[in-house]
């Protein structure tokens, strides 16, 4: 793992942060509550074997925009953490496969991106130093024997081709007792995969090719207004509004009175939230595919006028999602801007937090010198610089201000344990309907 | 936390590292065998709250001396290996104690002893960190009210008088839902304790009231075994040969005879196993109390003669252990010199490793700088400086040499947790017999 620390946090840049520290206080007074009230959730609801959770703060609220379940990016985060990863999956394989020694990794398919592999061999890495002998296998048609990988850590890989052995997937002589999925299925689930009798987790019921963002934001905000009521905040300063559109063809300008009405709803009634917390901001809605990830098909919009007057340019890319699968769905999520900013010239920052198991384990901000404050940070083509959390999040400390960093970085790390917690029960629901 | 970093391990002054360095790549080579077979035998049998391990390093050998239920002490570890005392604690208390928000700590009565209360202060902390409302009570006559302690540390501290309510421990108007013992009950058991509702834990029954050392190395005998089997090695590269005397009297000179002729058949034991693995050393014994802590009442014996010589000071100081009861059962431990040393000029180095649950979370060495590689370190008014290792003893490197710094903690970690599961079998035995 070779990463810059982070020495200190990004700044907040605006003014707006009377909210936030109130948010922070309230988390931070109210700490054992908050932790008893995880560890009820915990106790009935099995927590995800990992999660990586987009942030933004926008000084008046910090809100989750994307909950990842197939998660890269390990080799971004702190290699000091790496015990409390070790920790936690321990605390996580445990459960789930008790005798299991052996684990695959069922990576995505595209080899060409080192920083993926890079990611795929820090998480086999951790596997191993946590007792699993660990392999790696990918779908992808190309590879068909074992091959190594230079990377760009230094390190080296070995991908093996997925195989099939009656109900079970192996790697050569490697029978694995639990499939570890990092493949987010967005091209849907591969034939070598129906039907397996080895555990697989997370389910393969919670890949892009069936996952809705809705759904999970429509979990989260139940578990937001609930954890809002016990730490007496407004729901809002943790939870982003949406709406969502079905049927939509961007190509055929299909459904965009849907997607108009709907920005307009959005935009209405975020302005209140800002009247209401008296934000000086100017409100802006995200349209993302509904079902995907990887920043495809994302775009910003200000006004219901903006989705008539698309471009094809514009129109083109919000088609495809991440293996070309054609957008039909959308959420319209309200615009959390990121108000923090690191370095000079300042450059927007976007804190991603991991977990394993119900643990947060480490996190990193993409830092971006050349987008706005309301941009998407994660678009295709886009480059950012990792900056690991120095801190982990379960340390804030009581003397320091709210804002200081081990305390920003435990409401970090509540925020994403709570959109974790929706992922959670987005599993619940999907293996009580499989059961 | 105040303490001094460890930024190398101590050296090993001895030649013989020739087995150690074998036992050390037998460990690292077998990872994944041994995590294996951890995970399998706590499964079945529940880990101890906590526990600190004090380990031996004679480079020959590694074994563990002394396994202590109630470890003091905590504030000599890394503060940065803090989130993993969290995760572990987090993990120790779901199980223990599903809904307990509230953790009530019962410390030692010694409340002039600084240093412990800054440990007993440490683990609140930690407890508090992990989401748990936590107090600390003694059953120590003279408080009678709450009352604040400066500690050396800079903090302080508020000790509350342990009060009973029913059949429940309280303090004031804190009702806890689990009691963490942290005293070793060397003066019994405190009346206020008896036929308690609450969770202790660990359970008293282990306390040194009525457990003897000879019952747990005679089950940490039979784990060695095992565990050497699996690692293929003699078992006594990790083992402390030993034997027990029980109605010794030396006051009185009663039980000498029983004494000199353990003695005799322990090094005649030891001096085999040396000339079996050619090591070119003086056995010697170490006789401690069977019941008991705090390196009182301990002796080192090099011939079954001296035990007859033994002068009027020695006697009266084997005679009496922490909290002045009277010693009539002994325990004869092959002596297992420390050739750590750090620093220059050298000081000998004792390593103690401390577990939470099922995970070592850190741990520190014992530097002394006016003793010898084969005296005890933890005698009555000993000075040592406490020096936190640096690094965590869940992360070996197999790029480095089997006993580079990372790689050794490895070692220390797997032994202690050997000796933290044959606490574990002795809990499992008592709650059996309780049941």
């Amino acid at each position: 793992m070779n990463i810059k620390h982070l020495h200190e946090a990004p700044h907040l840049t605006t003014a707006l942060t009377g909210p936030l520290h109130a948010l922070e206080s309230h988390l931070l007074d109210r700490q054992n509550a908050i932790e008893t009230w995880f560890r009820r959730h915990w106790q009935t609801t099995e927590p995800p074997f990992y999660a990586s959770i987009d942030l933004r703060n926008a000084g008046f609220k910090v809100a989750p925009v994307d909950t990842n379940l197939f998660p890269a990016g390990f080799n971004n985060i702190n290699p000091d953490f790496a015990p409390l990863c070790i920790q936690a999956i321990q605390s996580a394989l445990d459960k789930t496969c008790p005798d299991a020694a052996r684990v695959l990794i069922l990576a995505e398919e595209h080899t060409r991106n080192l920083n993926y592999l890079d990611s795929v061999a820090t998480l086999q890495e951790l596997l191993i130093l946590s007792g699993y002998d660990t392999r790696i296998a990918t779908t992808n048609p190309e590879i068909t024997s074992p091959g190594d990988f230079a990377l760009p850590s230094g390190n080296s890989i070995t991908l093996y081709p997925a195989q099939r052995k009656d109900d079970r997937l192996i790697a050569e002589d490697f029978d694995p007792c639990v499939l570890l999925l990092n493949n987010d299925l967005s091209s849907g689930l591969p034939e070598i995969l129906h039907a397996i009798k080895q555990t697989v987790t997370p389910p393969p019921a919670l890949g892009w090719n069936s996952r809705l963002k809705s759904g999970h934001f429509e979990v989260y905000r139940q578990l937001a207004i609930e954890f809002s009521q016990l730490v007496d905040i407004d729901p809002w300063f943790i939870d982003p509004a949406f709406r969502n559109c079905g049927k939509i063809d961007f190509m055929a300008r299909k459904g965009s009175d849907c997607l108009a009405d709907n920005v307009g709803k959005l935009l209405g009634d975020i302005e209140k939230k800002y009247k209401q917390h008296q934000i000086d901001a100017e409100p802006y809605v995200v349209i993302k595919a509904d079902a995907g990830t990887y920043g495809m098909g994302v775009m910003t919009v200000r006004s219901p006028e903006d989705i008539y007057e698309l471009n094809r340019k514009q129109r083109t890319r919000m088609s495809q999602s991440k293996g070309g699968n054609a957008i039909g769905k959308v959420i319209l999520q309200e615009g959390v801007p990121t108000y923090e900013t690191w370095g000079d010239p300042p450059a927007v920052a976007e804190p991603v937090v991991y977990l394993i198991d119900r643990f947060v384990v480490g996190g990193f901000y993409r830092v971006h010198t050349k987008r706005g404050a309301d941009e998407n940070l994660n678009a295709p083509g886009m480059h950012f610089e990792p900056l690991a959390f120095e801190e982990p999040c379960n340390t804030p400390v009581s003397q320091l201000a709210p804002d200081a960093a081990p305390n920003r970085f435990y409401t970090y790390g509540v925020i994403a344990r709570l959109a974790t917690l929706a992922a959670a029960h987005e599993i619940k629901t999907v293996k009580g309907e499989s059961a």
